[in-house]
């Protein structure tokens, strides 16, 4: 019988080697993905000033049905879970949400204090 | 004094087209993280086989403060709110912790079947 190990100190050198290497790619992954995703909110940032001058409700329920439709197609065919692909866009969305009232409310202030 | 638009029908082209090529970024953005989401689940899947084959825990605390760390980092070089960042981080490891327990439980039940 294996005892239970807590960490990586009395791992199996080769274990450890294999694990490390893993991480590492994960490591890439996710410095690709948060630079994609400093890419995405500029681009969003964006989009909320284009709304807010030109007075455009925060959300579009319509924008948001397709972008989950065309991500969950797209989940499945790169073999991830497209409910997770669902549930990972709606969480961005909130935050670009967030984001888009912030900015309506900074224009709606500059525009009454031009008033 | 401007009405407020409800979607981008009534909206003037050259706005449209703006807020066009924008969605247009943000969709292919969101193509790419969705690839690499699936890239980061593979590695974390064959993490989750290694660990359960070597009895080791799902979580692992020290490794996650280190991925917090470096995204926070990351994220502040690349303008991106490092608690945002730190919030995808737990979000994505939530999920992948999930998957590890699953292929915890699946690997005891195959090795039960073998005694």
């Amino acid at each position: 019988m294996t005892t239970s190990n807590t960490g990586t100190g009395d791992m199996d050198p080769g274990v450890r080697q294999e694990l490390e290497r893993l991480r590492d790619s994960i490591d890439n992954i996710d410095a690709a993905v948060v630079h994609l995703l400093a890419e995405r909110f500029k681009a969003t940032q964006q989009v909320g000033r284009l709304k807010a001058v030109h007075q455009l409700p925060p959300a579009d329920p319509g924008r948001e049905a397709r972008q989950i439709e065309r991500l969950r197609r797209l989940a499945e065919n790169a073999k991830l879970d497209p409910a997770f692909a669902e549930k990972f866009l709606n969480f961005i969305i909130a935050e670009v949400i967030r984001h888009h009232e912030r900015i309506a409310e900074d224009t709606a202030n500059a525009q009454s204090a031009d008033d």
